[in-house]
């Protein structure tokens, strides 16, 4: 048998990758400049210094949307009829849901309780992105919504970082999505800056140097998974370092990582 | 204002979570024994002994598969007629479409290029979870399946680790799948072996102290993620320890992540 063709492949990770939580991120508030926040927890976090070339900086949007004023006051809110309709028959909150509607470009699914709609980002997922939980003390009435433009919030804590520490670290920002067929919430990518979101490994022989014709690793996503696992979900830990992934650099969107209509079959 | 209260979160995460991609897998051919082999990878890695409580073994399908026989040769196969129109319109292997067929309980979509079947196991998926790329030297004429039994899969290797080590090591078997909406796969589990896949919180109060409504982690995908991010896609790392994420031990099995079709609005 012939040796194998062993092509170097286009990122070949470390043998090991390390998710950091940072600690001691008070609760966020609007106004609070969240840069300044991390570069803080960064400092307090044992281990996450010195930042390498390696590293990619996850934020959780929540953290985000709060500094940032992505917020809604629910008892502002007048439901639409729509709303308030849905909300008696599926025992929801019909401000919250009009917070959705208002937040959507369309609307992919509203039954069985089940509000999906695609976000003016183009994101298709379970209410908007609008999320009532964990929104500070005595909020009970504050809900958050997606970031207006969550590249540019990746961006503005990277040149941060940068400015500080010299280190051109790339940031996701992140957010729990569920998905169809499957229970539960993954995190996922909602805003990056300085990776590319997804890596296209279709040009690239495999080990049998066949040509691979749909693989695309959506890497972003996969860091967003990985930093989770650090964070848990009541943990209040809103951010992460993920060192030593395989990931590519470059001036990524995430809009890079969003499926036109036009290929969906699920829309 | 009054202090926060702070209930103890349902998984308390460590600090930081390590991937450890396993060095030392040879191609594994029909047949291999599976556990064996990463046993000596075990040994082989630096860093991976001695396992720890906090450990989650998580192995790629094409692998399980390989060594289970559950392969197809597609020089004995047959296509349908269906499935020589789609190929020749798409520009398709026809033979490698009729094994999916054969494979699915029921075809999900089938247009644009695109065949998304429901398997026997109830996933949901493209291809049926068939994949013809990696599948070994000189085999261009095979595809693999997906295991008849991932959740036994799972299970034999834990075994052979706790017989070996002594220690009581969750495993999880993952496969690469799309999303609806997003481009790009991510690896999630196909099967599971003493972790529970899915961590339900609806039940416990987040850090204001409200319920959580509709927050269910599924924490074997992430598990899964976060393992491929030490695998790369063509590097021939086929398994990865996952040391120090939040998860929750328990006879779990795969089926207990997947959504009935009663609640799924996409099927």
């Amino acid at each position: 048998m012939p040796p194998e063709p062993r092509p170097v492949p286009p990122a070949m990770p470390g043998p090991s990758v390390t998710v950091i939580g940072l600690i001691g991120i008070p609760e966020v508030r609007v106004g609070d400049d969240l840069a300044a926040i991390l570069l803080a927890s960064l400092e307090a976090t044992p281990g996450a210094l010195p930042l390498t070339s390696d590293d990619v900086l996850v934020v959780t949007q929540k953290v985000v949307s709060k500094a940032e004023g992505a917020i809604a006051h629910l008892e502002d809110v007048v439901p639409r009829p729509e709303a308030v309709a849905f909300a008696e028959r599926w025992d929801r909150d019909a401000r919250q849901l009009e917070v959705v509607l208002r937040e959507a470009r369309r609307v992919v699914r509203m039954a069985n309780g089940v509000l999906i709609t695609e976000t003016a980002h183009g994101f298709v997922c379970a209410n908007g992105g609008v999320d009532a939980s964990n929104v500070g003390s005595g909020s009970g009435d504050v809900v958050t919504l997606l970031p207006v433009d969550p590249d540019a919030s990746a961006d503005a804590i990277r040149a941060a970082i940068r400015d500080r520490h010299g280190v051109d670290v790339p940031v996701i920002v992140s957010d729990s999505f569920g998905r169809p067929w499957r229970w539960g919430i993954v995190d996922v990518a909602i805003g990056v800056s300085g990776l590319l979101p997804i890596e296209d490994l279709r040009g690239s022989p495999d080990r049998d140097g066949r040509m691979m014709r749909s693989t695309i690793r959506a890497v972003a996503d996969e860091l967003a998974s990985a930093a989770e696992l650090a964070l848990g979900k009541t943990a209040g830990r809103p951010a992460a370092i993920v060192r030593g992934a395989a990931f590519t650099r470059g001036e990524g969107a995430i809009g890079d990582a969003l499926m036109p209509a036009s290929f969906d079959l699920f829309r």
